[in-house]
């Protein structure tokens, strides 16, 4: 007979969950495996509110499980270690992200790129190798392989840190592998939101030109002089796209709503690539004469592989590269959601999980 | 007050024009630009009939100009060379493709990507530097400055040769660019036509696994053992698709016809491009989700610059790969043009102008 998520495993844990696709959360207790030989066990202090947690817990993407703990982008301190374990000691400050499991058999996984392994496992709803579902970090504990397991530079403060393992991964990664590292170049960071405004430091960064691209002026005093990007286009402005044809080397479209591509792929110059890490729940319209008229590329990428989610977290660490967060207590988080759906948050939330998630 | 076409120039030259959009052909007498210091004046032997032909005559790109004398796939021997001209003489066999200009002074081309230049001037249908309009090959006599025109291997037949000039570069270019030339990778075809059958020789002579994607069975037996194709999937045969997922590491799709392209995204591997040289008329439908999980690509690519299309040519002499084409007489162009529509051509209609272009 199955045992109950309480029973399941030897230590106690506790955190909120959902149980049914209403989506609100209310406490839970659940266990966590005994700390395996490559495992860390960390205590939670903080962890991101992404906007994948609303998706799932509504169980809009048609494969969410139920009760649900929520939670990827999730930073804490190191309290136990399995006896292979070789880099990670008690103490130290680490974090984990969307992953926490592959195949370690395919190309991609070879390759250090476990994101990409079609059998790689969700830090939450999903199903871990010994079977059991795996919960987020909407929790006070949390264990996992040290594989996927980051360390968290001394500097970064884990709060405003805690969303780069899943935010910050998302647009690094593409920024990385596109090429869009070279000082001189021009790139586009469409959406200022949870991921867009995390693009525009990086590839600040990175030591190139960013302009941000959103539909309405609201936010061009923020992106320009908080964010620090260098211009800001309205896309619904017909005379500045027209005047900033053909200017851009790449773009990080951030957009999940449906939108239209053809006025950012005019943005591009002959070659340049537009890559999209938002996920619209309907097909794009993609017109392909302009493609072929500059071998533009529209490309998706998806998160990063551990290797290099370790990479990024160092670089943010070097150039103290922080997400803007609202740090919220737990019992905030049906709320906090609300208002995540409504872009009503500046420009993640993050939840104390350390100070205020009590137990029952 | 302008001169008419046939008083333009100093050079007598006569072909086949089409007079408005009915796109019917008729002999057309014009002229020629005297050879410059730079030029190289031919006798055109044989041109191929392009699809692009088709829509250019029809004005179905909306920048049709009359008369209109088409052709861009256009072989001849060298008659006349200009005083600067330096890597051809008199007697030796050229050809001209899709362009005749450029601006010499952009980016691309500075770095030999004449067709991608903003500026470049179309071989037939387009205003030339001295603000006459160019005229294509179907004609008896060509001028082109010597960047535009390429030597032809003397082991290439003229007449199944001739359709390297845009078809072969058309794939040639996109196989290269996105690295589709590595042995033991997997290629795919899509469309068995004028492009594709060429896309498949090139690629087997890259020494890539070749597999055509086409709607019904029909072309099988010729793609896999006339062409050398490696397999054939019918794109509408679910059990063969889905038996094909994640295979592939890249495609070339010459289909210029509106069609689905997840199918096509669904075969390729993580990481893998789906490279567009047809053009529809209308925008496809783009799903972004599965571009995100595997980090693939939809890219176009558009003919090839003029270094390109030389080692193309050059390629394809070493390999001995030609067009199969079926030689016509200059009078029955518009009959060939009618069946081109029908896709009654296997695979590509090659004019014999040198024997068949009588004067009116």
């Amino acid at each position: 007979m199955a045992k109950s998520p309480e029973q399941e495993h030897p230590t106690k844990a506790f955190g909120w969950a959902a149980s049914d696709p209403s989506g609100v959360l209310s406490p839970f207790k659940f266990s966590r495996r005994a700390t395996g030989e490559k495992d860390v066990r960390f205590k939670v202090l903080y962890c991101g509110i992404c906007h994948s947690d609303l998706h799932m817990l509504k169980n809009e993407w048609g494969f969410s499980t139920y009760p649900l703990v929520p939670g990827h982008e999730i930073v804490g301190i190191v309290t136990e270690v399995g006896s292979k374990v070789e880099k990670l000691k008690v103490g130290d400050k680490v974090g984990v992200g969307c992953l926490v499991g592959a195949c370690h058999s395919c190309d991609n996984c070879a390759n250090d790129l476990e994101n990409y392994c079609p059998k790689n496992i969700l830090t939450y709803g999903a199903t871990y190798y010994d079977g059991t579902t795996t919960y987020g970090g909407y929790s006070d504990v949390m264990v996992a392989e040290e594989r996927y397991v980051v360390r968290f530079p001394e500097n970064l403060p884990l709060d405003a840190g805690a969303p780069l393992l899943c935010a910050g991964i998302t647009v690094y990664s593409p920024l990385q592998h596109f090429g869009f590292t070279k000082p001189g170049m021009h790139i586009g960071v469409v959406g200022l939101g949870g991921l867009g405004h995390v693009a525009v430091k990086f590839a600040k960064a990175f030591g190139v030109k960013v302009t941000v691209i959103s539909t309405s002026t609201s936010k061009k005093k923020e992106a320009t002089e908080h964010l620090g990007a260098d211009s800001f286009l309205v896309s619904r402005d017909p005379d500045q796209m027209q005047a900033a044809l053909g200017t851009m080397d790449g773009i990080i479209d951030t957009v999940s709503a449906v939108h239209p591509l053809l006025p950012l792929i005019d943005l591009l110059k002959s070659h340049g690539k537009l890559v999209m890490v938002g996920a619209p729940n309907r097909p794009l319209e993609l017109p392909i004469f302009p493609l072929l008229m500059g071998r533009k590329i529209v490309a998706g990428s998806n998160i990063g592989g551990m290797k290099e989610t370790q990479e990024m977290i160092d670089f943010a660490g070097k150039h103290n590269i922080t997400a803007d967060v609202e740090v919220v207590p737990m019992d905030y988080v049906n709320t906090a959601l609300e208002r995540l759906e409504k872009a009503d948050v500046r420009y993640r939330f993050v939840i104390d999980i350390g100070n205020t998630l009590k137990a029952a």
